[in-house]
C-alpha cells in the first residue's frame, strides 16, 4: 500500500478521477482501467468503504459460503490495482470546474488532481441519535459499527437502536461478545428481512423493546444507562447498558457537490440511468445515489455503468 | 444436480418463479430465498446462462485474477441452492395470468408452476448472419460460442464475424487453437474496448478484414470458404476458412411475453427502475431487459432489485 500515501507519481491529467474507494468506486476503476483510461481513485479512509467494516457478506453472488467484508474489500482493491488504477489516500476539499476539466483540491496537501471526468462514489454515513449524552460518548460507548467495536463489549450489556436489516443483523453479531443485547425499535414491528428476524427471535441473548425511542445517554466516565421513551404508554424509563450501537439510517456523503447537482433532502444524488448528474462529466455511483436498494451488487453495477458513461463522455468531448 | 431433472418435489404455490438461471436469475434467487420466500428457478439449458459458456471473466469485482465462466456459474448456482432455491430444468411454453396468480405451463411435461410473481431472466441469444449456407452448417462449422467449439479448430483457419467486444475477445481466444484467425468487420474500425483491440493487434495469428460482410457460406461436407462483399470497393471475393464464429449481436429471448409487456424491436423488455413490467407481479432482470450495459455486474444488480420488488409486490397484494 506504499503508493497509497505517496503523491509523487500523480499525473498531470487523468481521464477519470474517482472519489471514494468502496465497491462502486473500485468497480468503476476496474472498468475504466481495463479500457486503458488513466484512472485514479481518491479514498479518505481505507479502500472498501462500508464493505470493509462489515463482518460477513452473504449475498454477493459468487461467494456461496459468504465472505468477510474485509476480504471482499481487499479483493476488489487488488482487482482495480491489477488493471493499473492509482489509489491514493486523501480528502477532497473542493471540486472546481475549469472549462471542460475538473480540478480536485485536496485538503492538507498542495496537490491537485486534474481530470476529464469525475465519478463521485463517496457512499453514505450513519445518522446519529441527536440526543443529550450522544456526543460525549461518541467512540467511547456510542458506536455505528459492530465489527469495529463489538469486541470491546465482552460479557457486557448493549443496546442496538433500530429495526432494519443492519440493526437486527448487527444485533445478532453482537451476541458473540455481549451477554445481553437489547434491540430498541420505535415501532411495534421490525423492518428487517424475515430471515434476519427469525435468527434474532431464536437468539436467547437478544431481547426486543418495541415502541421506544432514546431520550438520553447517561453516565459519568462510561455509559451506564439510556433513557427510553415508550411512545404508546407515554412513559420514560432507564435501561442499564454498557454500550449503544446505532443503526437508524444513513445520509449521503455528498456535501462537496451541494448546490452543484440535484439531491434529495438526505443528500442522495439524482442521476439518470447512465449515472450522469446535471454537470457534464460528473457521474455518481453507489450508496450516495438516490435509489431504492443499496447493496454491494447495486454498487458494482453503478460503478461499471458510470465508468462506461464517463468513457463515452470523454470520447465525445475531448 | 439430481433435483434439477426431478419434478416430484414441486410445491403447489411459489412466491417467486424465476424463468432463467443466469446471473440475474440466480441472484434473484439468492435474494428471494434469503428472505424466506418460496422460490423456484426454471432453466431450459444449464445454470449460468451466457456466463457458463464464457472462457474467462476478468471484470466481475472480487476475482482479481479473473474467473472461468463455468466456475462463476457454478458458484452462483451453489449460492442460490444454499439458501434453498429449487432449480429445475425445463422449458416454459406459456405464461397464463389467473387473477393474481401466474401459471407457467411447461413444454414436454404435465407439470405446471403456480406463483405469486414471476421474474423473467431469460437473457438474450445471438443474431445469425442470415445468408445462404448458414443453416446448412449450423453446429457443423458455424458457431456462436468460441468456448464451446474453439477446440475443434486446432491448426485450422477460422473467420470471426463482428467488431465488438465479443468478436475481438473471442478472436484472441481462438488463436489458442486455430493457426489463423480472420476478424471480418463491416466497418473500417472496431467497436471493441481498446484493451481488447490492443491485444488483438499484437497477436500475430490475427488478421483484420475491414468493410466486408458475409454473402455466403460455402462447402460440401464441411465449410471451405466464405464469400465476402467489400462494401467500399463493391467487390466479392472468397476467403478460404474451416470454420466461422459469428458475434454480430444479440436478441432478447422474450417470445413468451410478446404482446403482454412492452419491448423494443429486438425484444428487449421495457421496465422501470424497480424492474417492473407493465403486468403487476411480472418483473424482468438481466440481459433481456432494455438497457445500455449488459454485463455480469448489471445482471446481478437487476436480479437483486427484481427480487426485492417482487417481495414488496407480494406483501402488498397477497
Amino acid at each position: 500500500m506504499e503508493q497509497f500515501f505517496n503523491y509523487d507519481d500523480l499525473k498531470d491529467l487523468y481521464d477519470i478521477a474517482i472519489i471514494g474507494g468502496g465497491p462502486a468506486g473500485l468497480t468503476a476503476g476496474i472498468y475504466a482501467a481495463r479500457d486503458n483510461l488513466d484512472t485514479i481513485i481518491l479514498e479518505k479512509n481505507f479502500p472498501g468503504g462500508q464493505v470493509g467494516i462489515t463482518e460477513i457478506i452473504e449475498n454477493y453472488p459468487g461467494f456461496p459460503d459468504g465472505i468477510m467484508g474485509g476480504d471482499l474489500a481487499e479483493k476488489m482493491f487488488l482487482h482495480a490495482r491489477k488493471f493499473g488504477v492509482q489509489v491514493k489516500n486523501g480528502i477532497c476539499g473542493k471540486i472546481e470546474i475549469d472549462g471542460k476539466y475538473k480540478i480536485i483540491h485536496l485538503e492538507h496537501s498542495v496537490h491537485k488532481i486534474k481530470a476529464k471526468s469525475i465519478i463521485f462514489a463517496t457512499g453514505a454515513k450513519p445518522l446519529h441519535l441527536e440526543v443529550p449524552g450522544e456526543n460525549k460518548f461518541l467512540g467511547r460507548g456510542i458506536s455505528f459499527c459492530a465489527t469495529c467495536d463489538g469486541a470491546f463489549y465482552k460479557d457486557k450489556v448493549v443496546a442496538v437502536i433500530g429495526g432494519g436489516d443492519s440493526a437486527v443483523e448487527e444485533g445478532n453479531y453482537l451476541t458473540k461478545f455481549a451477554k445481553k443485547v437489547y434491540i430498541v425499535h420505535r415501532r411495534d414491528k421490525l423492518r428487517a428481512a424475515k430471515i434476519l428476524q427469525d435468527r434474532a427471535f431464536k437468539n436467547p441473548k437478544i431481547e426486543f423493546i418495541y415502541n421506544c425511542v432514546v431520550k438520553e445517554v447517561k453516565g459519568e466516565e462510561k455509559i451506564n444507562a439510556i433513557t427510553l421513551h415508550n411512545r404508546v404508554e407515554e412513559k420514560d424509563f432507564d435501561l442499564p447498558v454498557d454500550g449503544v450501537f446505532v443503526f437508524i439510517g444513513w445520509t449521503a456523503d455528498t456535501e462537496l457537490l451541494k448546490g452543484m447537482v440535484d439531491m434529495d433532502d438526505s443528500g442522495f444524488i439524482k442521476t439518470d440511468e447512465h449515472m450522469a448528474t446535471k454537470i457534464p462529466g460528473i457521474f455518481a455511483a453507489g450508496d450516495n445515489r438516490l435509489k431504492e436498494l443499496r447493496q454491494v451488487v447495486t454498487a458494482v453495477a453503478d460503478g461499471a455503468i458510470a465508468a462506461k458513461s464517463a468513457e463515452k463522455y470523454i470520447e465525445e468531448n475531448f
